[in-house]
């Protein structure tokens, strides 16, 4: 495909995100007059999804500069990428990167001298950090995995700038992580190979945000989950819903397909390959690709070759063992990622809380904030008026009964 | 039935729940030796159920003195009264107690000098601080409505004595507002009415942890069930959960089935009766009998009759309206109540939080305190145990990596 | 209670069945110029339920005359019996009959010489067959297990009178067996036993009709099911539907919760019940008591005592067994049965079949009839009209195109 | 690619495919010694996927000559087609076909003197009808839609040859319409459209085999489904399963996506085009492109334009409607058809259908049989078998009370 026709693609996949995320454009008209990024210079290591561009051409609107790499060596849409670069983005992101490429990338972000690092997964933060990058006002963070590394940076004492913590925000995690994540990861686990999940014995390793939505998802497709725990809490509400909760070990010759949601390394291990059915499907849904102890898996198998992309076997200890996107998160390689009304909600926090850190970034502290309540209020009542769902007011009367005895 | 007949039945009643309840044995055992409650009066009003009972008796067994009345004037089961009676505990309480009388017993349980009160609702809380009781060294509370009230008795510096909202512990609403609480609202309606749920419209006000449990259940059984919400956020959850979310001025004219859940009072008001369809059935899960105006519907009524016991058919403009339970909480009175397993996890928290004021409460302060967390923690293995659940455990190096960045 | 309050109560319950089965009521409008069943004799077998005197009132202003005995000893609702009593249908039934009573009563049913028999399970039918009693023009049976008798009547040449199969039509047993029982049983097995249905380990006998109601509402509470199935068709559906399916013995010692659903005999022999957990629950959704091997379980327990009407405690092989409703249909003796919307189109059938019958008995053979396909027709339109529901027709084009290659 | 490079990843298709039809694998190594399909020439019409793939290579191993066009010209894959002609197949199919091209391909096909004709839909068998072909010995036929119409051949009289009606075996209609149509037909929306199905108001128009599979797993994703019917009974069904019923003017101007599941012609029409929602998706699961009025939307649209290959764009009145796959079966188009499992169950009843004409067309008529009882028999049990499950089987005892009366 010529680079025209990309961007063609990349302007067309954006439209159609855009026209299924209404809250950035609402957000973006609110703040056309003022530009309230201008003169700021951002930077991002984000999965190059249609989803992103509309965080991305959001933030341009609002005055913003804008480098980008990708958060993850598989998951960048080359269209989009095409698109964005022609919009004036810098953007150091391809297809299929190796791991040098992508360390490259996150490297060359750097370089532009951002401002604000808005991140996935925390690789560019702890690059800046390791780097000892000057003229950071402060950061933003996606996802659970990222916000763990930066909560251990903090207290080591170690956090250079502030970070808003956007995963934390209810309107993020109880809907991106759970009913996003859920659905992206169900879908490409059936993309990649084209099982019928109904009747099948399924082991998932995590009941977080990410581990409810994607037993829900399964559980909707027919399939007999068992969930993996190391939290007693989650175990008995896992119980509870009436699924399976055991030990690993108690499943790990009967299952037919691993899903790991656990923000863990080494949960799938190579002492678990041994005990596997033949024809077991493995997939990770976590943010990093050691969940699933894959090196070993590679470095023990007799044999390894692609039935077609992102689905392998490997051939070890005489059965056969299907990976699914070589371990890395299955739902941003194996499909398009998370759906554009949950990034919607996700994005909407991002944006304004990297408008949060512009204008108050010298009344903040080194450390670690959550999403200020007015942002996660924001953006659940814009969310509501985008849907078009109505909800009542508490009368007078029931205000005053909520603080009577 | 005898006396005699009542307190054997009443036994049978203890047995059978105490057979589902190994979590309560399991904290009696451990404790026998050294009685920690020997020395304490406690004062309990207590939904009188067999449940209950098995809480009274662990009590007992620890040393402590009793006594009790209902949380309810509907709710108490009679053999079960007979049964503590029989062992020793003061029981003010009995089945379908007019006004005065529920009124009368929450005084009495005061006149014997309870040190420890636990309540449900916190009538017996506000009462012995209406009344300036002295010699009250803490208490406890079961319910969201409960806390509502001692939160705002706190506020107002009002408060006498410590209070532990057991109701915050983790392996309680979790587990007992929503699980609990959700099977037996509607197994509760079903017995009163006999009614197929299976296509019928029902709007469900609250989504909270009882919402969340009887909007499950209701679709569970085959309802259509639309969410009423006052917080933006949880009218999201809802929707994203496939329910449809609305106001209620938007569906009051379709529903065939009512139902409350908000710990608010006048959710269901007389401007709903009159748009409502003929033959609607309204029910509130929620503490107080005040969820729906009942008052209004009997006063604006022209007819009012019993069709069987907690069944009344109300005529009032032009339809007939069907309220269950005379607006008191449904579960309780169409029923015997939430599960012993649901109600093991919270009298296992009632119990170690009893002991834990009972040992502590020269330390505590006038405030209401959250659940102890390793009391919360103990709660859940232990009923991981008594359920036979296996968890992992993290290894060392998921520890590690647990707090690297 | 007195008499006069039993009727009055049975008056109120009546109106309380008939308000939600308007299908009736439509069918007893439209042909009561005409009086269709005028002269006839009707003699019933079937559950003393509120719905069952919707069916039995009809009748009566359609002008039959009705004697009725009991589908099942322990299914009679007093009230209702009362109350037909004092409209003039004989009555012979009771709460709590004997075997002999029971027996008795049938006995007497056919001594008022019916010329029409109206059956639940066909001990009805098959007493006037070895009996011999003349004037029989023609019957009705409600119930897989009864036609399953009748058939094989049919196949030794010795059926006497025309017999139509009202729980084939599909409008019966498409909703009746399925929603109706499993609705039914789900919430009389919580009713009995109080137990948390969420976490259970639940095996279901049979996915037939009644099976697939069953599970379905089992899961809809939380349970987790394992179906037993001897069709292999069945068990793969069920597979499919995301259930276990297994051999009863690969799960006899791991279960909660038994339910048969089969409509054969001993599915549940002495064999399992050594093997069994310890507090195991036992239930019977079939027609007939034999489906759990209950005399076996009965002889060879040690103890044996009711914990409550309806829930027994036996000692046998050192463990505790818990049987409800004595092994008798659980749904008619835990609860009031099935609902009123489904009875609604069951009793359609079976009214529209008498008066076929009636009408037709002339011309018909000593054979089982499916219900005459207009009558299904006729039940499945004033249903939708009763609920509200509209349907599209197909236009002209579109029925041309249906015929069309 | 390469061609080489081509037929090497349908060759790893097939394999894949092969691991996950054990049925079939089985039915050929019963057979290998006698090559039953020996000297037969066969002629394909189905969708060119790596399913079907295992039941080419499967009838080249029992002796037939097997050449092959798409039932659908969207539905080809590529490498699946290079792979089977490299394996002597005589291949007439390609992705992306014209119309007139996929019509001269079924031509082709015929001109190779097919002597049982296997088709998807028909459009095969009418050919060689209107073609007046000789020498087909007899057929199948895999579809609801196809089987109406050759039901309508029969009618007239003009059937030529034998054919069994493979859509009416258990082991197909049960699984394959349902549970393989169901996944496949959400997983397709889902990549066409990334969109989240979550909270969703979905139509489905028809309620048989397929529209309950894809009404399910639409549920299971957490949308809000409206059924649209003609057929009284399937209309009770799905109201009773808890889905909205109506007629379609009540709902085309409140849906967010519309499903056609019919096997009729203009179910979606013009006259709904101009009250829809703005952005509204719409999409065909059943066999033929006219299920939706695709001529009147592109002949009435003002613009049209492709936003990714499959998810079109057109303006309309007013709005835009996105139109999925062209209107064709949207399963076969936006990703890669009907899973393995229920493939092979499909697959095997075609096999032994061939195997069985091949055998008998002597002494069959020309008309449209149901599949042997035995066939589908033999199938569910090697389902069983190939899935591990194991079930009862009625004792000696219960054999004979299933005769008893």
């Amino acid at each position: 495909m010529s680079n025209i026709e990309l961007i063609d693609r990349g302007r067309k996949s954006w439209e159609w995100a855009n026209f299924h995320m209404g809250i950035i454009n609402a957000i973006v008209s609110g703040n056309l007059g003022n530009k309230p990024l201008k003169g700021l210079k951002l930077g991002l290591s984000l999965h190059v999804t249609k989803e992103t561009s509309v965080l991305v051409i959001a933030a341009l609107k609002l005055g913003s500069k804008v480098s980008l790499c990708s958060a993850n060596p598989l998951s960048v849409q080359e269209d989009v990428a095409a698109f964005l670069s022609s919009k004036g983005v810098e953007v150091y992101a391809w297809k299929n990167e190796t791991d040098s490429e992508y360390s490259d990338n996150l490297n060359r972000v750097l370089e532009t001298g951002p401002q604000i690092i808005t991140d996935d997964g925390s690789n560019l933060h702890i690059l800046a950090h390791n780097k000892k990058i000057q003229g950071i006002l402060g950061g933003t963070e996606e996802t659970t995995s990222g916000l763990t590394r930066l909560r251990a940076l903090e207290d080591y004492g170690k956090l250079l700038y502030p970070v808003i913590g956007v995963n934390e925000a209810r309107t993020k995690h109880l809907f991106d992580n759970r009913f996003g994540t859920g659905q992206s990861t169900v879908s490409s686990i059936i993309n990649l190979t084209n099982i019928l999940i109904a009747g099948k014995q399924i082991v998932v390793c995590g009941y977080g945000h990410v581990g409810k939505g994607v037993t829900t998802r399964l559980r909707g497709m027919g399939g007999i989950v068992t969930v993996v725990e190391v939290d007693p809490i989650r175990a008995l509400e896992a119980y509870m819903e009436g699924y399976h909760v055991k030990k690993i070990n108690e499943v790990v010759d009967k299952a037919d397909i691993f899903i790991t949601c656990t923000g863990q390394k080494n949960v799938i291990r190579n002492e678990h390959f041994k005990k596997m059915k033949n024809g077991v499907i493995l997939a990770n849904a976590g943010h990093f690709d050691n969940e699933i102890e894959v090196r070993k898996l590679f470095s023990n198998s007799s044999r390894r070759y692609s039935i077609k992309p992102y689905l392998d076997c490997l051939h070890i200890y005489g059965r056969k063992i299907f990976l699914l996107s070589s371990g890395r998160v299955v739902n941003l390689v194996g499909s398009d990622g998370n759906p554009p009304e949950v990034m919607a909600m996700s994005f909407a926090n991002q944006l304004l809380s990297i408008m949060h850190i512009f204008r108050y970034y010298r009344r903040m502290k080194k450390k670690v904030y959550s999403v200020p309540e007015n942002i996660d209020s924001v953006v659940a009542k814009l969310s509501l008026k985008y849907l078009g769902i109505g909800i009542d007011k508490l009368t007078p009367l029931q205000k005053k009964y909520a603080k009577s005895y």
